[in-house]
């Protein structure tokens, strides 16, 4: 079961489109969220506090929120394509997320994993002055 | 019609699972092809040889090996995660890659546009020892 | 014709040292502006601006914005040098720049290219504590 | 005397369009070469080989070797535009470069300083495809 | 005398576990000081204060601000690990810093250099929430 | 108990320098090694060998790898100062390194963490014309 792949197809599909892939979903944990701004922290902000409500990692252990923010930061990487202060160069994200967690790995110990994907658009203030954006951040948990 | 999302499709999903975009596709233009290296020169070169082949892109005007190149580019920071000169990190990428090209935009003069999406596994030099990651660049073309 | 060897010249020289270069100007479409800022969202923002009013780009079709504003942040890694997110660092920019527009190559469908240079100095926030600085980009358009 | 303006000069002008500028190069030490290579270790290399065999830098002494190592890597920032790694990514870049050495601010115990500038082209290694490119460093010495 | 390490010992050590290393302190002259903040120019500013207040640098000259500068941000890209835009990225830093000024050469014509070490804590604006940090700049004055 | 601090230690200081710290040693598991390269990925390789053979680390389980490798990887940052592929930029690096494991967290549930120090020099290949550089990277495990 691969978590990036469905953290990506949570992101990016429909819930029509998405139907193929219900079974394998049945597997993981996961929650979706909808993220629009020109500032990053609040893109952070809006994964981590659904990825707590929705209980996918658990607010009293820090450990779980170390591993997400990094899967976070990884997969915003992709959004911002090497300028991650974008908030402050004029760009507007307007960004759904899904947050994954499984046990990607067969092997005895390897235990979880959390995936983050981010798809959307970004671009000027402005309607229209955008195009697709996207991210996958992978950790261990 | 979402070239990005298309070319994230692309990449990701099996030929039985993209059936349900096979519509949409024929709205395009694309390629697929593999590239596993320690070396991003590799990659690059790899979507650049199949993007020209299978006529995506020409190959006597610059301009469009520039639009490509720097789409590329934007994708691997998403695969790479800040970290593009990977294949000096003792890293392996195994990665399907897609080149979709086609108009985005309704408006006159928007034109065409390019996007590229690289999904697969990261990791040491050993079966097993790997995560996920993808990304997707876009420009003008 | 060189496009970004104009625009670096046009965001250096003053007008009497422009003099000798007046008839390759010709050539091309320019204007050039001041910006001077703690804030590279005001840089972008005033190379946008000044691009556009001065009809050097067209402001109703995305895909010039998208070329100028990818210009704009090529030559801000140059003007900051690896910190683009100088605003946050204490630093102030005074920067003239200039946007030239134009067919660098003789080849057919080339078409139209742009450059964006940037010239001046950054430093403290303080008169004096302060060095020069610049930064190209170029980009199809 | 602005030592980064000169050596931007000294970059980008052939010898005809420097004669105006004769007078204020009296004022400096500098140095000029060229470098082309897909590999930035040997266009580090050319600039260091350069100014000591000029007797820009003292040979003897490692504050100098390390102030104008900083300016190169600051100037191949502008170059590379945050991709320093560029020999990696299949870009060859034939530039032409500038040392200059000279003291810039009126103030007792300023003292020396030194300006690294490149200018020529970056692009695939094919004749044609690549565009033009530039980068300044500046540094106490 | 190796001023780095006397920095990194400065920063990471209490007054009892500096006991040690007094003698070898005698050869140098130093500050500390503690920066607590989510925000990078706070940082900045507060080892350029110290340093200027202490007598580490010269206020009057920019070449001292210039060296110390880049000293500061290259311990900052340690701290930060490639994020220096980190106050945007919702994470508090919890610092001690050092600023180290001495002659760690023999060599006649070496003269003086400058280290600036931090260490403390990197974490969301919680309590406990947070994990060492460490960064060393070094550079010739 | 600090991990952080004490690979810094174990990194940085000698023998007899590192006894009043002996205590705090015998709460960790940790171990010490060389490594001496223009080339990252000889470092990398390196610390995970010496991390795997003294059995800081299983060598069959991939989290353990992963942690281990970010974890290095953000101490290169510290050591490289954002500029990782210096292999590539004419430096070499001659470091000592620790790899420090415990429990640095009171709370139950926060489990293991790892902490990798580099401490040594950076600069040109050649003997004296170098400076002191050092890095810490930390992780949940
Ligand atoms: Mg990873
Ligand atoms: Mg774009
Ligand atoms: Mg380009
Ligand atoms: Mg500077
Ligand atoms: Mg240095
Ligand atoms: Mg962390």
């Amino acid at each position: 079961m691969k978590i990036g792949k469905l953290a990506v197809l949570l992101a990016t599909l429909d819930e029509e489109e998405l139907a193929p892939f219900e079974k394998q979903l049945e597997d993981v944990e996961f929650c979706l969220g909808r993220a629009g701004s020109m500032n990053m922290q609040k893109v952070i902000s809006a994964v981590e506090t659904a990825a707590k409500r929705q209980q996918i990692i658990s607010e009293e252990v820090y450990r779980e929120t170390h591993s997400l923010y990094h899967a976070i930061l990884e997969a915003l990487e992709g959004v911002t394509r090497g300028q991650i202060a974008i908030g402050d160069m004029m760009r507007t994200v307007g960004l759904k997320f899904a947050v994954v967690r499984g046990k990607p790995y067969d092997r005895n110990g390897e235990g979880e994993w959390i995936a983050v994907a981010f798809y959307g658009t970004i671009g000027a203030p402005v309607k229209g002055l955008e195009h697709e954006t996207m991210g996958l951040g992978i950790n261990h948990i």
